[in-house]
Protein backbone atom coordinates (compact mmCIF):
# COMPACT_ATOMS: atom_id res chain seq x y z
CA UNK A 1 0.00 0.00 0.00
CA UNK A 2 1.29 3.32 -1.08
CA UNK A 3 2.00 6.43 1.19
CA UNK A 4 -0.61 8.27 0.19
CA UNK A 5 -3.22 5.11 0.15
CA UNK A 6 -2.39 4.42 3.69
CA UNK A 7 -2.90 8.36 4.55
CA UNK A 8 -6.52 8.24 3.02
CA UNK A 9 -7.10 5.19 4.96
CA UNK A 10 -6.07 6.76 8.01
CA UNK A 11 -7.81 10.04 7.05
CA UNK A 12 -11.53 7.76 6.72
CA UNK A 13 -10.73 5.95 9.43
CA UNK A 14 -10.50 8.83 11.75
CA UNK A 15 -13.29 10.96 9.87
CA UNK A 16 -15.79 8.78 10.83
CA UNK A 17 -18.24 9.66 8.33
CA UNK A 18 -18.84 7.98 5.07
CA UNK A 19 -18.37 10.97 3.69
CA UNK A 20 -14.65 10.57 4.05
CA UNK A 21 -15.10 7.83 1.26
CA UNK A 22 -15.04 10.76 -1.15
CA UNK A 23 -11.12 10.89 -0.81
CA UNK A 24 -10.63 7.68 -2.58
CA UNK A 25 -13.13 8.25 -5.65
CA UNK A 26 -11.41 12.38 -5.39
CA UNK A 27 -15.14 13.66 -6.15
CA UNK A 28 -17.64 14.31 -3.48
CA UNK A 29 -21.60 14.32 -4.29
CA UNK A 30 -23.41 16.31 -1.34
CA UNK A 31 -27.29 16.52 -1.15
CA UNK A 32 -28.48 19.54 -1.07
CA UNK A 33 -31.68 20.35 -0.87
CA UNK A 34 -33.49 18.65 -4.23
CA UNK A 35 -30.05 19.71 -5.76
CA UNK A 36 -26.95 17.13 -5.71
CA UNK A 37 -23.07 19.19 -5.54
CA UNK A 38 -20.37 17.69 -6.80
CA UNK A 39 -17.10 18.78 -5.54
CA UNK A 40 -13.91 18.09 -6.48
CA UNK A 41 -10.08 19.77 -5.15
CA UNK A 42 -6.79 18.90 -7.08
CA UNK A 43 -3.44 20.10 -6.46
CA UNK A 44 -0.42 20.36 -8.85
CA UNK A 45 3.16 20.85 -7.76
CA UNK A 46 6.11 21.95 -10.05
CA UNK A 47 7.84 19.35 -11.12
CA UNK A 48 5.51 16.49 -10.40
CA UNK A 49 2.28 17.53 -12.33
CA UNK A 50 3.88 20.35 -14.71
CA UNK A 51 7.29 20.98 -16.08
CA UNK A 52 9.02 24.24 -14.62
CA UNK A 53 9.59 25.23 -17.96
CA UNK A 54 6.11 25.27 -18.51
CA UNK A 55 3.87 28.54 -19.32
CA UNK A 56 2.11 29.34 -15.99
CA UNK A 57 -0.95 29.88 -18.52
CA UNK A 58 -0.52 26.66 -19.24
CA UNK A 59 -0.58 25.57 -15.71
CA UNK A 60 -3.58 27.18 -15.49
CA UNK A 61 -5.73 25.67 -18.16
CA UNK A 62 -4.65 22.24 -16.92
CA UNK A 63 -5.81 23.37 -13.10
CA UNK A 64 -8.94 23.84 -13.87
CA UNK A 65 -9.72 21.68 -17.10
CA UNK A 66 -8.39 18.46 -14.65
CA UNK A 67 -10.75 18.99 -11.71
CA UNK A 68 -13.50 19.95 -14.70
CA UNK A 69 -12.77 16.61 -16.10
CA UNK A 70 -13.30 14.95 -12.67
CA UNK A 71 -17.50 17.04 -13.04
CA UNK A 72 -17.42 15.90 -16.54
CA UNK A 73 -16.99 11.90 -15.07
CA UNK A 74 -20.12 12.49 -12.72
CA UNK A 75 -22.33 14.05 -15.50
CA UNK A 76 -21.84 17.48 -13.62
CA UNK A 77 -22.33 21.06 -14.81
CA UNK A 78 -19.29 22.96 -13.50
CA UNK A 79 -21.16 26.34 -11.61
CA UNK A 80 -17.60 27.75 -10.80
CA UNK A 81 -14.04 26.86 -9.22
CA UNK A 82 -11.44 27.84 -6.24
CA UNK A 83 -8.16 29.07 -7.14
CA UNK A 84 -5.40 28.75 -4.99
CA UNK A 85 -2.28 30.32 -6.37
CA UNK A 86 1.27 30.42 -4.99
CA UNK A 87 2.50 33.52 -6.72
CA UNK A 88 5.12 33.11 -9.21
CA UNK A 89 6.90 36.10 -11.11
CA UNK A 90 4.70 35.10 -14.07
CA UNK A 91 1.70 35.47 -12.11
CA UNK A 92 0.01 37.30 -15.54
CA UNK A 93 0.19 34.87 -17.74
CA UNK A 94 -1.51 32.28 -15.08
CA UNK A 95 -4.25 34.89 -15.14
CA UNK A 96 -4.39 34.72 -19.02
CA UNK A 97 -4.62 31.23 -19.03
CA UNK A 98 -7.13 31.42 -15.90
CA UNK A 99 -9.37 33.50 -18.06
CA UNK A 100 -9.13 31.68 -21.31
CA UNK A 101 -9.95 28.46 -19.84
CA UNK A 102 -12.76 29.39 -17.92
CA UNK A 103 -14.43 31.80 -20.58
CA UNK A 104 -13.59 28.24 -22.82
CA UNK A 105 -15.76 26.33 -20.40
CA UNK A 106 -18.27 29.31 -19.29
CA UNK A 107 -17.25 28.54 -15.66
CA UNK A 108 -17.04 31.49 -13.21
CA UNK A 109 -13.97 32.25 -10.77
CA UNK A 110 -16.06 32.29 -7.32
CA UNK A 111 -13.09 33.63 -5.27
CA UNK A 112 -9.86 31.49 -3.55
CA UNK A 113 -6.58 32.55 -2.26
CA UNK A 114 -2.85 34.03 -3.09
CA UNK A 115 -0.04 33.06 -0.99
CA UNK A 116 3.57 33.74 -1.32
CA UNK A 117 5.50 30.95 -1.67
CA UNK A 118 8.86 29.78 -3.54
CA UNK A 119 9.68 26.38 -5.62
CA UNK A 120 8.31 24.24 -5.73
CA UNK A 121 5.15 26.12 -6.62
CA UNK A 122 1.88 24.25 -5.16
CA UNK A 123 -1.26 25.21 -6.71
CA UNK A 124 -4.49 24.21 -6.02
CA UNK A 125 -8.44 24.06 -7.38
CA UNK A 126 -11.56 23.08 -6.33
CA UNK A 127 -14.52 22.63 -8.92
CA UNK A 128 -18.41 22.74 -7.88
CA UNK A 129 -21.04 21.72 -10.45
CA UNK A 130 -24.61 20.68 -9.81
CA UNK A 131 -25.59 16.82 -11.04
CA UNK A 132 -27.82 16.74 -14.20
CA UNK A 133 -28.31 13.00 -13.20
CA UNK A 134 -29.68 11.13 -10.19
CA UNK A 135 -28.18 9.15 -9.74
CA UNK A 136 -24.42 10.34 -9.75
CA UNK A 137 -22.25 8.10 -11.87
CA UNK A 138 -19.40 6.18 -9.76
CA UNK A 139 -16.39 4.24 -10.12
CA UNK A 140 -18.35 1.07 -8.45
CA UNK A 141 -21.25 0.51 -10.35
CA UNK A 142 -19.78 -1.75 -13.50
CA UNK A 143 -22.04 -5.25 -13.77
CA UNK A 144 -21.13 -8.43 -15.26
CA UNK A 145 -21.87 -8.67 -18.86
CA UNK A 146 -21.71 -4.58 -18.92
CA UNK A 147 -19.35 -3.72 -22.11
CA UNK A 148 -16.20 -1.31 -21.25
CA UNK A 149 -16.13 2.11 -23.46
CA UNK A 150 -13.54 4.89 -23.83
CA UNK A 151 -14.65 7.95 -25.22
CA UNK A 152 -11.45 9.60 -28.11
CA UNK A 153 -8.01 8.24 -28.14
CA UNK A 154 -4.87 8.14 -25.85
CA UNK A 155 -1.19 8.57 -26.25
CA UNK A 156 -1.95 12.33 -27.44
CA UNK A 157 -0.90 13.92 -24.50
CA UNK A 158 2.34 11.44 -24.09
CA UNK A 159 3.35 12.60 -27.29
CA UNK A 160 2.78 16.09 -26.01
CA UNK A 161 4.83 15.58 -22.99
CA UNK A 162 7.55 14.18 -24.94
CA UNK A 163 7.69 17.25 -27.58
CA UNK A 164 7.79 19.52 -24.32
CA UNK A 165 10.61 17.91 -22.50
CA UNK A 166 12.52 17.68 -25.52
CA UNK A 167 11.59 20.61 -27.06
CA UNK A 168 11.34 19.28 -30.44
CA UNK A 169 8.71 21.76 -31.82
CA UNK A 170 6.23 18.87 -32.40
CA UNK A 171 2.59 19.83 -31.37
CA UNK A 172 2.09 19.44 -27.18
CA UNK A 173 -1.40 20.96 -27.13
CA UNK A 174 -2.60 18.11 -25.91
CA UNK A 175 -0.25 17.80 -22.32
CA UNK A 176 -0.37 21.30 -22.11
CA UNK A 177 -3.96 22.03 -22.69
CA UNK A 178 -6.11 18.87 -22.08
CA UNK A 179 -10.24 18.90 -22.53
CA UNK A 180 -12.68 18.18 -20.21
CA UNK A 181 -15.51 15.88 -21.68
CA UNK A 182 -17.59 17.76 -20.09
CA UNK A 183 -20.47 16.92 -22.94
CA UNK A 184 -19.93 13.86 -23.20
CA UNK A 185 -20.30 13.19 -19.52
CA UNK A 186 -23.45 14.81 -18.95
CA UNK A 187 -24.79 12.71 -22.43
CA UNK A 188 -23.75 9.37 -20.92
CA UNK A 189 -24.63 10.07 -17.22
CA UNK A 190 -28.12 8.47 -17.03
CA UNK A 191 -26.83 5.69 -19.20
CA UNK A 192 -23.67 4.59 -17.71
CA UNK A 193 -23.00 1.56 -14.92
CA UNK A 194 -20.02 3.46 -13.84
CA UNK A 195 -17.71 6.17 -14.98
CA UNK A 196 -14.48 7.90 -14.31
CA UNK A 197 -11.73 9.97 -16.33
CA UNK A 198 -8.74 8.82 -17.24
CA UNK A 199 -6.60 10.85 -15.80
CA UNK A 200 -3.45 8.36 -14.86
CA UNK A 201 -3.79 5.90 -17.66
CA UNK A 202 -6.30 3.72 -19.27
CA UNK A 203 -4.80 0.73 -17.54
CA UNK A 204 -4.45 2.18 -14.50
CA UNK A 205 -7.75 3.45 -14.07
CA UNK A 206 -9.62 0.54 -15.55
CA UNK A 207 -7.72 -1.66 -12.62
CA UNK A 208 -9.29 1.15 -9.76
CA UNK A 209 -12.98 0.75 -11.84
CA UNK A 210 -12.53 -2.93 -11.35
CA UNK A 211 -11.41 -2.70 -8.06
CA UNK A 212 -14.57 -0.21 -6.95
CA UNK A 213 -16.96 -2.31 -8.71
CA UNK A 214 -15.71 -5.77 -7.50
CA UNK A 215 -15.38 -7.11 -10.86
CA UNK A 216 -12.35 -7.80 -13.34
CA UNK A 217 -12.35 -5.98 -16.80
CA UNK A 218 -11.23 -7.86 -20.03
CA UNK A 219 -9.67 -5.14 -22.10
CA UNK A 220 -8.70 -5.67 -25.59
CA UNK A 221 -5.67 -3.99 -26.24
CA UNK A 222 -5.88 -3.47 -29.92
CA UNK A 223 -9.45 -2.28 -29.18
CA UNK A 224 -7.98 1.07 -27.86
CA UNK A 225 -7.90 4.07 -30.25
CA UNK A 226 -4.11 5.61 -29.68
CA UNK A 227 -2.91 8.35 -31.21
CA UNK A 228 1.15 6.93 -31.60
CA UNK A 229 2.30 4.46 -33.61
CA UNK A 230 1.66 0.81 -32.99
CA UNK A 231 5.02 0.22 -31.59
CA UNK A 232 4.05 2.29 -28.81
CA UNK A 233 0.60 0.85 -27.88
CA UNK A 234 1.02 -0.13 -24.26
CA UNK A 235 3.04 3.21 -23.41
CA UNK A 236 -0.32 5.29 -24.50
CA UNK A 237 -1.94 2.47 -22.40
CA UNK A 238 -0.02 3.66 -19.39
CA UNK A 239 0.11 7.36 -19.69
CA UNK A 240 -2.00 9.38 -18.00
CA UNK A 241 -3.40 13.01 -18.99
CA UNK A 242 -5.57 12.26 -21.57
CA UNK A 243 -8.69 12.93 -19.65
CA UNK A 244 -10.74 10.89 -22.22
CA UNK A 245 -14.03 8.83 -19.72
CA UNK A 246 -13.85 5.18 -19.32
CA UNK A 247 -17.52 3.85 -18.74
CA UNK A 248 -19.06 0.49 -18.26
CA UNK A 249 -22.62 0.37 -20.27
CA UNK A 250 -25.03 -2.67 -20.46
CA UNK A 251 -24.66 -4.71 -23.20
CA UNK A 252 -27.82 -3.50 -24.99
CA UNK A 253 -26.90 -0.03 -24.73
CA UNK A 254 -25.42 2.32 -27.53
CA UNK A 255 -23.40 5.25 -26.26
CA UNK A 256 -24.73 8.54 -26.93
CA UNK A 257 -21.19 9.86 -28.01
CA UNK A 258 -18.50 8.79 -30.15
CA UNK A 259 -16.73 6.18 -28.44
CA UNK A 260 -14.65 2.90 -28.80
CA UNK A 261 -15.85 -0.59 -27.30
CA UNK A 262 -12.70 -1.76 -25.28
CA UNK A 263 -13.63 -4.25 -23.27
CA UNK A 264 -15.71 -6.48 -21.00
CA UNK A 265 -16.81 -6.90 -17.47
CA UNK A 266 -16.59 -10.32 -16.00
CA UNK A 267 -17.00 -11.60 -12.46
CA UNK A 268 -14.50 -11.05 -9.77
CA UNK A 269 -11.29 -13.36 -11.10
CA UNK A 270 -8.20 -13.97 -9.25
CA UNK A 271 -7.15 -10.27 -10.63
CA UNK A 272 -9.05 -7.27 -11.54
CA UNK A 273 -7.53 -6.96 -14.54
CA UNK A 274 -7.10 -8.89 -17.93
CA UNK A 275 -5.23 -7.20 -21.05
CA UNK A 276 -5.62 -9.50 -23.90
CA UNK A 277 -6.50 -12.28 -22.04
CA UNK A 278 -3.13 -11.98 -20.13
CA UNK A 279 -4.10 -11.04 -15.86
CA UNK A 280 -2.59 -7.90 -14.35
CA UNK A 281 -1.77 -9.36 -11.21
CA UNK A 282 0.23 -6.22 -9.88
CA UNK A 283 -1.01 -2.21 -10.66
CA UNK A 284 2.70 -1.61 -10.37
CA UNK A 285 4.10 0.07 -13.28
CA UNK A 286 0.17 0.25 -15.19
CA UNK A 287 0.21 4.00 -14.99
CA UNK A 288 0.72 7.21 -13.10
CA UNK A 289 0.96 6.87 -9.17
CA UNK A 290 1.64 10.34 -7.86
CA UNK B 1 -0.13 48.52 -4.74
CA UNK B 2 1.33 44.90 -3.51
CA UNK B 3 1.64 42.30 -5.98
CA UNK B 4 -1.14 40.03 -4.96
CA UNK B 5 -3.67 42.75 -5.32
CA UNK B 6 -2.46 43.62 -8.90
CA UNK B 7 -2.67 39.68 -9.54
CA UNK B 8 -6.02 39.75 -7.72
CA UNK B 9 -6.99 42.69 -10.00
CA UNK B 10 -5.70 41.03 -13.15
CA UNK B 11 -7.77 38.06 -12.21
CA UNK B 12 -10.94 40.19 -11.90
CA UNK B 13 -10.27 42.20 -15.04
CA UNK B 14 -9.48 39.10 -16.80
CA UNK B 15 -12.42 36.48 -15.16
CA UNK B 16 -15.29 39.01 -16.62
CA UNK B 17 -17.78 37.46 -14.20
CA UNK B 18 -18.73 39.63 -11.29
CA UNK B 19 -18.36 36.32 -9.17
CA UNK B 20 -14.60 36.78 -9.07
CA UNK B 21 -15.60 39.96 -7.22
CA UNK B 22 -15.37 37.21 -4.02
CA UNK B 23 -11.79 36.88 -4.79
CA UNK B 24 -11.26 40.29 -2.50
CA UNK B 25 -13.79 38.99 -0.36
CA UNK B 26 -11.95 35.24 0.54
CA UNK B 27 -15.53 34.26 0.35
CA UNK B 28 -18.02 33.14 -2.37
CA UNK B 29 -21.50 33.21 -2.56
CA UNK B 30 -23.35 31.13 -4.44
CA UNK B 31 -27.33 30.61 -5.54
CA UNK B 32 -28.17 26.80 -5.71
CA UNK B 33 -31.70 26.31 -5.93
CA UNK B 34 -33.41 27.84 -3.17
CA UNK B 35 -30.64 28.05 -0.87
CA UNK B 36 -27.52 30.02 -0.99
CA UNK B 37 -23.86 28.43 -0.82
CA UNK B 38 -20.95 29.84 0.90
CA UNK B 39 -17.45 28.86 -0.17
CA UNK B 40 -14.42 29.52 0.59
CA UNK B 41 -10.42 28.63 -0.22
CA UNK B 42 -7.49 29.38 2.43
CA UNK B 43 -3.68 27.71 1.30
CA UNK B 44 -1.12 27.66 4.05
CA UNK B 45 2.42 27.72 3.40
CA UNK B 46 5.11 26.30 6.09
CA UNK B 47 7.20 28.67 7.27
CA UNK B 48 4.95 31.31 6.50
CA UNK B 49 1.51 30.22 8.44
CA UNK B 50 2.94 27.40 10.48
CA UNK B 51 6.33 27.21 12.02
CA UNK B 52 8.22 23.92 10.44
CA UNK B 53 8.33 23.09 13.72
CA UNK B 54 4.72 22.88 14.59
CA UNK B 55 3.03 19.84 14.97
CA UNK B 56 1.26 18.61 11.63
CA UNK B 57 -1.89 17.76 14.00
CA UNK B 58 -1.98 21.98 14.74
CA UNK B 59 -1.95 22.43 11.07
CA UNK B 60 -4.96 20.54 10.11
CA UNK B 61 -6.77 22.19 12.97
CA UNK B 62 -5.74 25.68 11.95
CA UNK B 63 -5.99 24.57 8.49
CA UNK B 64 -10.21 23.81 8.82
CA UNK B 65 -10.50 26.33 11.70
CA UNK B 66 -9.88 29.73 9.53
CA UNK B 67 -11.27 28.43 6.64
CA UNK B 68 -14.94 27.74 9.44
CA UNK B 69 -14.14 31.18 10.67
CA UNK B 70 -14.75 32.58 7.11
CA UNK B 71 -18.23 31.24 6.86
CA UNK B 72 -18.77 32.13 10.63
CA UNK B 73 -18.38 35.80 8.92
CA UNK B 74 -21.00 35.03 6.23
CA UNK B 75 -23.51 33.36 9.28
CA UNK B 76 -23.06 30.23 7.42
CA UNK B 77 -23.62 26.60 8.50
CA UNK B 78 -20.52 24.50 7.16
CA UNK B 79 -21.42 21.29 5.35
CA UNK B 80 -18.12 20.00 4.53
CA UNK B 81 -14.70 20.49 3.90
CA UNK B 82 -12.29 19.22 0.80
CA UNK B 83 -8.53 19.31 1.56
CA UNK B 84 -5.31 19.63 -0.33
CA UNK B 85 -2.53 17.67 1.33
CA UNK B 86 1.31 17.73 0.44
CA UNK B 87 2.22 14.50 2.34
CA UNK B 88 4.67 14.94 4.87
CA UNK B 89 6.78 12.42 6.52
CA UNK B 90 3.96 12.80 9.68
CA UNK B 91 1.36 12.79 7.74
CA UNK B 92 -0.68 10.35 10.39
CA UNK B 93 -0.17 13.15 13.15
CA UNK B 94 -2.40 15.68 10.20
CA UNK B 95 -5.02 12.76 10.21
CA UNK B 96 -5.46 13.23 13.45
CA UNK B 97 -5.34 16.94 14.12
CA UNK B 98 -7.99 16.60 11.00
CA UNK B 99 -10.08 14.42 12.46
CA UNK B 100 -9.97 16.27 16.19
CA UNK B 101 -11.19 19.56 14.44
CA UNK B 102 -13.88 17.90 12.38
CA UNK B 103 -15.12 16.17 15.36
CA UNK B 104 -14.91 19.35 17.49
CA UNK B 105 -17.09 21.31 14.55
CA UNK B 106 -19.37 18.20 14.10
CA UNK B 107 -17.97 18.82 9.97
CA UNK B 108 -17.37 15.99 7.39
CA UNK B 109 -14.48 15.49 5.31
CA UNK B 110 -15.98 15.65 1.38
CA UNK B 111 -13.03 14.58 -0.37
CA UNK B 112 -9.53 16.03 -1.69
CA UNK B 113 -6.17 15.56 -2.98
CA UNK B 114 -2.95 14.39 -1.55
CA UNK B 115 0.41 14.99 -3.34
CA UNK B 116 3.72 14.58 -3.19
CA UNK B 117 5.98 17.40 -2.54
CA UNK B 118 8.82 19.05 -0.84
CA UNK B 119 9.47 22.04 1.60
CA UNK B 120 7.74 24.32 2.17
CA UNK B 121 4.73 22.41 2.50
CA UNK B 122 1.79 23.52 0.86
CA UNK B 123 -1.92 22.87 1.79
CA UNK B 124 -5.37 24.32 0.86
CA UNK B 125 -8.78 24.32 2.00
CA UNK B 126 -11.70 24.71 0.92
CA UNK B 127 -15.41 24.80 2.86
CA UNK B 128 -18.48 25.13 1.71
CA UNK B 129 -21.50 26.34 3.95
CA UNK B 130 -25.44 27.31 3.57
CA UNK B 131 -26.06 30.39 4.39
CA UNK B 132 -28.37 30.81 7.26
CA UNK B 133 -29.75 34.33 6.70
CA UNK B 134 -30.21 36.29 3.61
CA UNK B 135 -28.70 38.34 2.22
CA UNK B 136 -25.32 37.19 3.25
CA UNK B 137 -23.38 39.21 5.62
CA UNK B 138 -20.26 40.97 4.05
CA UNK B 139 -17.67 43.72 4.30
CA UNK B 140 -19.19 46.50 2.50
CA UNK B 141 -22.44 46.98 4.17
CA UNK B 142 -21.47 49.07 7.20
CA UNK B 143 -23.75 52.59 7.36
CA UNK B 144 -22.57 55.81 8.89
CA UNK B 145 -23.92 55.59 12.41
CA UNK B 146 -23.35 51.95 13.06
CA UNK B 147 -21.13 50.82 15.84
CA UNK B 148 -18.12 48.64 15.55
CA UNK B 149 -18.21 45.98 17.63
CA UNK B 150 -15.56 42.86 18.25
CA UNK B 151 -16.38 39.41 19.97
CA UNK B 152 -13.84 38.38 22.15
CA UNK B 153 -10.37 39.60 22.94
CA UNK B 154 -7.18 40.10 20.81
CA UNK B 155 -3.62 39.04 21.54
CA UNK B 156 -3.93 35.51 22.79
CA UNK B 157 -2.41 34.18 18.90
CA UNK B 158 0.31 36.41 19.33
CA UNK B 159 0.89 35.00 22.69
CA UNK B 160 0.62 31.58 21.58
CA UNK B 161 2.86 32.40 18.75
CA UNK B 162 5.89 33.59 20.94
CA UNK B 163 5.48 31.13 23.40
CA UNK B 164 6.03 28.22 20.62
CA UNK B 165 8.69 30.21 18.45
CA UNK B 166 10.70 31.18 21.74
CA UNK B 167 9.63 27.74 23.29
CA UNK B 168 9.17 29.22 26.58
CA UNK B 169 6.75 26.32 27.76
CA UNK B 170 3.56 28.70 27.74
CA UNK B 171 0.30 28.10 26.63
CA UNK B 172 0.17 28.38 22.96
CA UNK B 173 -3.36 26.84 21.88
CA UNK B 174 -4.61 30.27 20.99
CA UNK B 175 -2.05 30.69 18.23
CA UNK B 176 -1.66 26.57 16.92
CA UNK B 177 -5.82 25.54 17.52
CA UNK B 178 -7.69 28.83 16.89
CA UNK B 179 -11.69 28.86 16.96
CA UNK B 180 -14.25 29.31 14.47
CA UNK B 181 -16.72 31.96 15.79
CA UNK B 182 -19.49 29.90 13.80
CA UNK B 183 -22.50 30.17 16.70
CA UNK B 184 -21.64 34.06 17.20
CA UNK B 185 -21.90 34.22 13.27
CA UNK B 186 -25.04 32.72 13.16
CA UNK B 187 -26.66 34.70 15.94
CA UNK B 188 -25.42 37.87 13.95
CA UNK B 189 -26.09 37.90 10.31
CA UNK B 190 -29.69 38.63 11.04
CA UNK B 191 -28.24 41.66 12.70
CA UNK B 192 -25.42 43.26 11.38
CA UNK B 193 -25.19 45.56 8.56
CA UNK B 194 -21.32 44.23 8.00
CA UNK B 195 -19.27 41.64 9.36
CA UNK B 196 -15.15 39.61 8.83
CA UNK B 197 -13.50 37.39 10.76
CA UNK B 198 -9.92 39.10 11.88
CA UNK B 199 -7.43 36.87 10.72
CA UNK B 200 -4.82 39.95 9.76
CA UNK B 201 -5.22 41.79 12.70
CA UNK B 202 -8.18 44.25 13.98
CA UNK B 203 -6.58 47.29 12.83
CA UNK B 204 -5.76 46.23 9.46
CA UNK B 205 -9.42 44.33 8.92
CA UNK B 206 -11.06 47.51 10.05
CA UNK B 207 -8.96 49.34 7.38
CA UNK B 208 -10.38 46.85 4.78
CA UNK B 209 -13.94 46.83 6.04
CA UNK B 210 -13.67 50.98 5.83
CA UNK B 211 -12.69 50.35 2.43
CA UNK B 212 -15.25 47.89 1.13
CA UNK B 213 -18.24 49.89 3.02
CA UNK B 214 -16.60 52.99 1.83
CA UNK B 215 -17.05 54.66 4.96
CA UNK B 216 -14.28 56.01 8.18
CA UNK B 217 -14.39 53.75 11.20
CA UNK B 218 -13.09 55.24 14.22
CA UNK B 219 -11.61 52.87 16.75
CA UNK B 220 -10.85 53.63 20.46
CA UNK B 221 -7.96 51.55 20.89
CA UNK B 222 -9.00 51.03 24.71
CA UNK B 223 -11.78 49.42 23.87
CA UNK B 224 -10.30 46.75 22.29
CA UNK B 225 -10.57 43.81 25.19
CA UNK B 226 -6.56 42.35 24.81
CA UNK B 227 -5.55 39.22 26.10
CA UNK B 228 -2.02 40.86 27.10
CA UNK B 229 -0.95 43.53 28.94
CA UNK B 230 -1.45 46.89 28.63
CA UNK B 231 1.95 48.15 26.99
CA UNK B 232 1.55 45.50 23.92
CA UNK B 233 -2.16 47.19 23.33
CA UNK B 234 -0.73 47.78 19.79
CA UNK B 235 1.59 45.24 19.10
CA UNK B 236 -2.56 43.04 19.72
CA UNK B 237 -4.35 45.03 17.71
CA UNK B 238 -1.46 44.75 14.76
CA UNK B 239 -1.29 40.75 15.32
CA UNK B 240 -3.52 38.26 13.24
CA UNK B 241 -5.03 34.77 13.81
CA UNK B 242 -7.43 35.54 16.56
CA UNK B 243 -10.18 34.89 13.97
CA UNK B 244 -12.97 37.02 16.40
CA UNK B 245 -15.85 38.55 14.25
CA UNK B 246 -15.78 42.60 13.61
CA UNK B 247 -19.05 43.16 12.69
CA UNK B 248 -21.73 46.29 12.21
CA UNK B 249 -24.62 47.27 14.14
CA UNK B 250 -27.47 50.20 13.80
CA UNK B 251 -26.62 52.28 17.05
CA UNK B 252 -29.94 50.75 18.44
CA UNK B 253 -29.07 47.31 18.29
CA UNK B 254 -27.67 45.30 20.65
CA UNK B 255 -25.60 42.12 19.60
CA UNK B 256 -26.87 39.00 21.05
CA UNK B 257 -23.50 37.70 21.75
CA UNK B 258 -20.83 38.64 23.79
CA UNK B 259 -18.98 41.65 22.34
CA UNK B 260 -17.44 44.99 22.46
CA UNK B 261 -18.25 48.40 21.23
CA UNK B 262 -14.99 49.37 19.91
CA UNK B 263 -15.48 52.31 17.18
CA UNK B 264 -18.38 54.05 15.31
CA UNK B 265 -18.76 54.23 11.86
CA UNK B 266 -18.33 58.01 10.45
CA UNK B 267 -18.84 59.12 7.02
CA UNK B 268 -16.17 58.70 4.53
CA UNK B 269 -12.99 60.93 5.28
CA UNK B 270 -10.02 61.29 4.29
CA UNK B 271 -8.94 58.13 5.54
CA UNK B 272 -10.45 55.12 5.96
CA UNK B 273 -8.84 54.55 9.78
CA UNK B 274 -8.67 57.05 12.53
CA UNK B 275 -7.47 55.32 15.88
CA UNK B 276 -8.27 57.30 19.33
CA UNK B 277 -8.91 60.41 16.97
CA UNK B 278 -5.35 59.93 14.85
CA UNK B 279 -5.93 59.88 10.93
CA UNK B 280 -4.20 56.41 9.69
CA UNK B 281 -2.89 57.23 6.20
CA UNK B 282 -1.45 54.35 5.07
CA UNK B 283 -2.63 50.31 5.81
CA UNK B 284 1.32 49.44 6.13
CA UNK B 285 2.36 48.09 9.47
CA UNK B 286 -1.51 47.75 10.36
CA UNK B 287 -1.43 44.11 10.71
CA UNK B 288 -0.06 40.96 8.45
CA UNK B 289 0.27 41.20 4.83
CA UNK B 290 0.69 37.39 3.00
Amino acid sequence: MSGEAAFIDTLRALAHHPAARGLLDDTAVLQFGAETLVLTHDMMVEGRHFLPSQSQADVAWKLVATNLSDLAAKGAEPLGVLVGYMLAPDQADFAEGLSEVLEHYGVPLLGGDTVSGGAPQALGLTAIGRATHSPVPSRSGAKVGDVLWLTGQVGSAMLGFEALRDATGEDSTAYRRPMARLAEGEALAPLVTAMMDVSDGVLLDAWRLAEASQVSLAIDSRAVPIAVPETRRLDALRWGDDYELLFTLPADVEPPVPASRIGMVEPRGFVPLFLDGEPIANRHGLGWEH
